[in-house]
């Protein structure tokens, strides 16, 4: 049985204490949360406390909080002898005390408050200082994923800038798109089956082979419909900024 | 029974011909293209001809072939009494010839060559210039499509800028991501949960408010961070011009 102290109340910690309240072999004794009502979520199933002096022994610390604060608690569990864990993609390993054993346990996924995830297709991205810590981490992420991964802090940064590529913009566009939609009055529903499609075509083929539309051909006379059709200047530059860099990718010259 | 000649041998007109194929209330009773190899997927199931003149008569005559090229073909075919259809998005019902009875025919999906496409859920865009016209498109569309609406060429257009948007967009977004992974030895794979996640969202929440990430959250610390880790020039620009949008999108001030 591994032993986890929970620290943070937010979407991450919620679909973490959500996949591992489900686990024979992991057990979730305490939440730590800044204020009481943050912990409304998590008190039926957990002890949970907004005192940091109270925190229980664990086997495993996990801070699920924003990257500005993991630093700072950290500090404030340099007593403690389980590992301490944060789960931040852009935050380095060495931003946690160096007074305690301590690791990254970083899901590769976009979690938001009212939308399920499966957490045995999230990749867990792991990483530890020592064999022994890795090997409990590994452990415990196999507990609730399929795809473990051990990934180093420069890595993760990567990963995490590789993270916000593939779906803070293309969701932006999303918006974008549904925004030229409710002006032109057609249905942005309509666009979900190719936006399904556009993701799964990747099992099959690379984004490279993949790539269709008027940038890919060079097709000028689309691409400038398309610019006179747009009202918004914003609009009309990422347009323009993407057609550009589908234009060069494939080796036509501007 | 209703009686097609297909007219083009591309993505599209493949993906029509194989959903089209196994429907017992249509029949694709000849396939035309501009040479004899580009006929070589069809001639098992119909028959082939590179010769304009030879078209048979049939219900419905199919053009799928580049925009450029829609508007002369369709003169080609001005004494057939069939109703004449093109399948862009780009194209208005008006630059096929007036002599026919004419409208559009535009499945709104990627098509790629090695990529098997489930037709009930694609969703097909019907035009003609009269209901018996109409009627008789949408019952050729639902024997292949569960998602058929009447869009006029207007709509259309906008339609087929927002299909570019969605689609062409954030794919070669994958397709950068791809080279940034390269680059810094992580793996692409473990991005596509996310990437598929990221799609997902779109049934439960609006993109709006599926938004997540340091743009969103102006977080200027981790933006300039994920900057400086971009090396290529053009990726910075396409980082930066799509974190801006999200940043006005959501009221933060630049």
């Amino acid at each position: 049985m591994i032993r986890i102290v929970l620290l943070g109340t937010g979407n991450v910690a919620k679909h973490l204490f959500d996949a591992f309240s489900i686990q024979k072999d992991v057990k979730i004794d305490q939440v730590y949360g800044r204020n009481q009502k943050s912990l409304d979520f998590f008190k039926k199933e957990a002890t949970v406390t907004t005192d940091i002096k109270k925190i229980k022994d664990a086997d495993v610390y996990i801070i699920a909080i924003s990257d500005d604060a993991i630093e700072k608690l950290s500090n404030e569990l340099e007593n403690k002898k389980g590992i301490v864990v944060h789960t931040s993609g852009s935050v380095p390993l060495t931003a946690l005390s160096n007074k305690n054993r301590r690791g990254v346990f970083y899901p590769l996924q976009t979690f938001s408050l009212n939308k399920k995830v499966d957490f045995k297709m999230v990749p867990v991205c792991i990483e530890a200082e020592n064999e022994g810590d890795y090997a409990l981490l590994n452990q415990l992420a196999s507990t609730i994923s399929e795809n473990v991964s051990g990934i180093d802090s420069e890595q993760r940064k990567s990963l995490h800038l590789a993270a916000v590529f593939v779906n803070n913009f293309p969701n932006h566009i999303y918006h974008i798109t549904k925004e030229i939609c409710d002006e032109k009055n057609v249905s942005f529903d309509l666009l979900k089956p190719l936006i399904t499609e556009t993701s799964e075509k990747l099992e099959e083929l690379s984004p490279y082979d993949a790539q269709t539309g008027p940038a890919r051909r060079n097709d000028l006379g689309t691409i400038q419909r398309h610019l006179d059709l747009l009202d918004n200047k914003a609009h009309k530059k990422i347009y323009s900024t993407l057609s550009k860099s589908i234009q060069k990718a494939y080796g036509k010259k501007l």
